[in-house]
């Protein structure tokens, strides 16, 4: 990686709010395969006016859209006078912990095609611990050119290297405008020089950066293994994770209904209930209820035991409580 | 001061473009007593599109508008669909390294009778070295209703200090809904916590910053007092400052004649036969072409000696050919 092709910023928020002013105008969109990051909405529509455009994919096997899927969300949004100027992706994604296979990178053609931006969030990059298919596909499918001008890649310290007080973030671009932009307005959001160097100082340290990436590895995937045994032992679904800090769990079967308000309803019993917090899939803009993103890095693992004993109790009670009533 | 009043961004510049965000349209013009610093357009304009209104005061003695003059400003820039909401000042004041007097900050209560918000850029608050008049007003003239929506000050580590890699600015405000803007906007500009850290235990020796304050106001004296008697050695008219790191320099002796090509050729001329760097006065939106600013504060004495000994020879060869020419 050329380092004149990285811009940095104080955080990948600040990434994003100028990357969403470089590429959009106001009134434009950014379509984002769902379920996604609650927070992205806030960063491309607070300042920059530029509307999410979440993306509903019917295959809830891997939850990548197909270019049909893709196609009619672009004439959705140009029914409503939007237009799609960016594909934004997370990847390893956030809330599912996965990455787009080599296959699924035709949405990246198909984007570029169009001469949309395609964003690629990787800020978990180094936070796969399952296992992981060669992923580097981009000179396979486009020229170099188109490369360089529409394909972006934004990373950042906060969730690898649990940093997230540090802010800084940035922005991968062979793109020239961008890197003109940045030059000058990057001062709105700059990073401060001591920050840069004690990272410096971190990220030379081979011995160290290895040791912890690796170490952080192995904590996340016992706690992954922690956290779907536990799923597994009381038969819930979930979408099997290689990376990241999420698991995608499908509590479908404990609704009263299938709607947001019994979504809310079953996420605010688990909170007082258990005193676990989770994202349901309605703050993810996930389209169908039921689904919930669980965060488990935050915590050693014998408090994510209790944390899982605490949910499989109760879902055993809410199947013991459903059979009584309909006994 | 009650903490909750301040903001904190990563930089003054970071809180420019946010306050300029939120207090303007696009479109929108903010009135700026002339000469000022030079990189305020690009801070309000490059993102905001907010227009500078450069005010040419006509009393070179204070170099303060009167309401005439900004009355005159504001009806200018309305001929033009610019509708001035800001008024921006420095105080004390870069290029000229002056303060504000108590008399003229009736300019503040014309500008908030006109609700428009007043920010007063001090990120030179503690490098007052000269005579300085008691400057606590705003109570005075305007109610403390009209001082929280309107009237708002800028502070920041990068001169007072010598910390502008640090990336530290914070606007001080009573204006809620610029309280509330920063809870979230502010993160598009956040100042990592190492560095928020490193500057409390700073900030909160004592010790450390009285002397240092007071160290660094004798040094800029020293520094000032040895550069204007250099000036006064070979008759240059300056303007007589009390604060900051600048002195505005009046060259229009040497110019050979009244136009800004004529000062940008003495400008290169300065430069390549004195390697001393001046900023010439029509950067700084001057109207008067002959005018430079020098700033004194990056070099030791001895450093300073040397450019002035440089500077007065130049001054003195000009004449001299001037004089032979002309005989």
């Amino acid at each position: 990686i050329d380092p004149s092709h990285i811009c940095i910023s104080s955080g990948v928020t600040a990434v994003l709010d100028l990357f969403f002013f470089a590429t959009c105008d106001p009134g434009d969109g950014c379509l984002i395969p769902a379920p996604y990051f609650p927070a992205f909405d806030n960063d491309m529509n607070i300042r920059n006016e530029v509307a999410p455009l979440p993306v509903q994919p019917k295959d809830t096997h891997t939850y990548i859209p197909t270019v049909a899927e893709m196609d009619a969300a672009v004439d959705e949004a140009a029914k409503r006078n939007v237009r799609a100027r960016v594909l934004l992706i997370t990847n390893p994604g956030n809330p599912l912990g996965t990455l787009y296979p080599e296959a699924t990178l035709k949405l990246l053609l198909w984007a570029v095609r169009r001469e949309m931006h395609v964003l690629s969030d990787e800020i978990y990059a180094n936070s796969k611990f399952g296992y992981v298919a060669q992923n580097a596909v981009e000179e396979k499918l486009l020229s170099p050119e188109m490369v360089a001008e529409f394909v972006h890649t934004a990373y950042g310290m906060s969730k690898d290297f649990g940093m997230n007080g540090f802010r800084v973030g940035c922005l991968h671009t062979k793109n020239g405008d961008l890197l003109n932009l940045w030059q000058n307005m990057g001062m709105f959001a700059a990073v401060s020089n001591d920050t840069q160097h004690a990272l410096a100082v971190m990220l030379q340290d081979d011995t160290f950066v290895d040791f912890y990436v690796e170490e952080n590895k192995r904590r996340l995937k016992n706690s992954y293994n922690l956290l779907t045994s536990a799923f597994t032992s009381v038969k819930l679904n979930y979408m099997p994770a290689c990376a990241a800090m999420f698991c995608w769990l499908d509590l479908r079967s404990l609704l009263t209904e299938c709607t947001f308000e019994a979504e809310r309803a079953l996420w605010k019993e688990i909170l007082e209930d258990c005193k676990v917090l989770l994202t349901p899939g309605e703050a993810c803009h996930y389209a169908e209820p039921g689904f919930f993103r669980v965060c488990y890095a935050s915590m050693p693992p014998e408090h994510l035991q209790v944390a899982c004993t605490r949910l499989t109790s109760f879902v055993e009670k809410k199947r013991r409580k459903r059979k009584l009533s309909s006994a």
